[in-house]
């Protein structure tokens, strides 16, 4: 029997165990502790000596450095959170965010999740799920049924020739860019079929499949909602993502350029509706790919994002709070009328990693300088001194600048990156500086792969 | 005859030189790259490894370490500027930027002095001159006669029973709390008289004196105003400086709590006329002390004020971008109905010095930890490894926070000073986090001496 975690008198919870480390353990640190709430830090024997322990009340080593022992040990965790008296859970982004078990365990063990119900994720965990749920609510998707595709090799053929070629094939319960593959044309449908349907097996434990009309140029766009307990939900605008090196996003903006109000006006109001209709609770995210004017659904996020600053410096909404007080039951403190975006902001991922091959650097960060000033915002975990371990993610700071335009905001970046010094450890910082002086970019023309393309001409001249 | 300075095409310069040091000259920096403008940064030999020397297009030693040999050496910055072909001279604040010969030597250069005309520095760097000017504007001021204290001791016997007792006496030429004394009641008349016209002669050279009421509990309120050259004026709102230690601010927040829409309002709007009836051009700071629901002008400072960013976290306007633009000679690129201040902001001034004795601090920065996060700005100079010198201002971080609400900024300030660490150096953090949690801090029920008696009182705690 779990002990009965604390209840607040203004809420479900009193204490919040951050399931997270990094950047973002401090960001939810803070936005708990702005709150009122009592914190619980975890961490894996790596980050012993994380400066987001420190500043937690009680902070918890709870297993080796390996992520499977540590931030993705479920049971170390829920353990954790029954030593420490936490009365909610918050996962962050990655490691269990979007993990159903995970969540149902939080709730079969008396606490909270600071995220969706268990069915929110179950239902938008798979993609064909998801689809049918988004088409119910006039979300715009990608041409191709609701179904699984069927074994039979005829029917595969006419979904394909309904579509138009290219399709694409993809694996219900994959993600990240794994479980895919491009049918550019015909002859090569049923080995494409097969190849992807045992790589889902493998993978994803699950053979089924789906296909969609396979966009060639699509920009990457995506909304941020936020929704209550009592059927109340907005959307704080949309970002653009299209900056993404295989399939990680690189640098993010708010809002997307080029896409008029009238645009985005109904898409983003669809997504509410579909949070209506499938009783989603907290913060999350449509993501669309964006071509020749139109929108298709391809995922939902259910949980906070890296991204999410970019849209609290346009929005001036803290979404990490809100986060927060939609899980203690809370009723939403905003209405559609009341979001309001000003400005421009755009996010670069400052990560530990080679600019040149994008090998992970680990190391010791022997000098650190930020830029700071009006419109700029750093969101890191490390100091001069930090040692940067090799078990994790590479991200290492966020920078996150705003402006009246988007102009202006490029501008204020450049500096930013130019102010910004990392020693001890090779960044990405060399890379960033040199996209912020592209010219299709600084015009908003890139698509998700012109990242990619950028990179090769780089390296060819 | 100096050279010919650069002249942009867009402006009346494009390359500024920056004659201050620490945070604010890396500020001044930003605006001006992010205006496309070129960059000069002086130094002293005690400066010489700054950081804002490196991200400079040039950076040149101008002396010795005492500051009266370099940055208020005005012949050595003068040349500098010729070297580097700087068109125009940011003083910052503190230092030359409010020295009336300096900016004419500058103009006299040929050179744009980033600020006010001589002619305005000279009006309202003197008490008395200023004095008339806002009465003219209908700027409301301290009850006493717009004219020096004549020497004839009747006339200042009816001049102080006209007032009313308490009755200040303060050189015309004074200013940070020196050449002033309360007379509490008659009989104190003539000697205080004869002990400030001594002081006045020897610290500014000046006998002039004049009258006012003396105020017991007031409030420290002061109005921002932005100004063109062609007849262009907006205030910003108000902000609130009262947290004062020996005349120096140290916590100040925008706007200024308890005071209605309606009773600023007028007071705003008086200021913006005396900017237009002067001819002010730039930026600038009315101040007043605010006691019983009634405002009495103090002075004007007609130059960028540390406390600036709490002004550009409410009115989102970057104060320092404004004021070059105005010394460029473009026209103010907003009216008054442009300006809408939201939410509540405050700085904390971090120095470094003994949080008791509040003896300066010089040393190395061992560790630095900086809080970061949605409304949330660190304005710094410093970083681990900096050595901070003993020979100026203690200032080595603004600390700001913006949130929607008084008490939002305040638990934010709380968690950012949580999240503050600065080792190697004593620092007035521990003392900031204990005002935080003062009760009366927190209802806003402050006046001018209200931050010495908290220290008295926590002293013999």
């Amino acid at each position: 029997m779990p002990e009965t975690p604390e209840q607040s008198a203004t809420g479900r919870f009193d204490t919040v165990l951050i399931a997270n480390r990094g950047e973002i353990a401090l960001r939810i640190q803070r936005a708990c502790r702005e709150l009122g709430l009592k914190t619980v830090a975890i961490c894996s024997e790596a980050d012993r000596q994380a400066p987001y322990g420190k500043t937690a009340d009680r902070f918890l080593c709870i297993g080796p450095s390996t992520a499977a022992k540590s931030y993705l040990n479920q049971d170390a965790i829920l353990l954790a959170a029954r030593l420490a008296g936490a009365g909610a859970i918050h996962p962050g982004y990655g490691f269990l965010s979007e993990n159903a078990a995970f969540a149902d365990a939080v709730e079969k063990a008396g606490l909270i999740f600071i995220g969706p119900t268990t069915s929110s994720i179950a239902t938008m965990g798979d993609k064909i799920s998801a689809k049918r749920a988004m088409m119910a609510a006039g979300v715009p998707c990608v041409p191709g049924p609701d179904t699984a595709l069927p074994d039979d090799p005829a029917t595969i053929e006419r979904t394909a020739l309904e579509i138009g070629y290219p399709v694409i094939i993809k694996a219900a319960g994959g993600g990240g860019g794994r479980g895919m593959r491009v049918v550019p044309k015909a002859d090569l449908l049923h080995e494409a079929t097969a190849l992807t349907r045992e790589e889902a097996r493998k993978a994803f434990g699950s053979p089924s499949l789906y296909m969609e009309k396979f966009l060639e140029h699509p920009r990457h766009i995506e909304i941020q909602v936020i929704c209550d307990d009592h059927g109340n939900a907005v959307w704080l605008g949309h970002r653009d993502c299209s900056m993404q090196r295989r399939h990680q996003k690189v640098v993010e903006e708010a809002p997307a350029p080029g896409i008029a109000p009238n645009i985005i006006q109904p898409v983003g109001l669809a997504c509410v509706e579909a949070c209506l209709q499938i009783g989603y609770r907290g913060v999350g995210t449509f993501e669309f790919l964006y071509e020749d004017g139109a929108f298709y659904f391809i995922e939902m996020n259910t949980r906070l994002q890296v991204e999410h600053p970019v849209t609290e410096m346009t929005s001036g909404v803290d979404i990490v709070q809100a986060q927060i007080k939609a899980a203690q039951g809370h009723v939403l403190d905003l209405t559609q009328s009341d979001v309001t975006c000003k400005g421009h902001s755009f996010e670069c991922r400052i990560n530990a990693e080679d600019p040149e091959s994008f090998l992970p650097s680990a190391g010791v960060v022997t000098h650190l300088a930020l830029p700071a000033g009006p419109g700029i915002r750093v969101d890191t975990h490390i100091h001069a001194g930090y040692k940067v371990s090799p078990y994790y993610d590479s991200l290492i700071a966020k920078l996150i600048v705003h402006a009246p335009t988007r102009a202006e905001a490029m501008t204020r970046m450049r500096e930013a990156l130019a102010g910004t010094e990392v020693e001890g450890i090779s960044t990405n910082i060399p890379f960033l500086r040199a996209l912020f002086e592209d010219g299709a970019f600084a015009h908003g023309e890139t698509d998700i792969h012109y990242l990619e393309q950028w990179l090769k001409l780089r390296r060819a001249a």
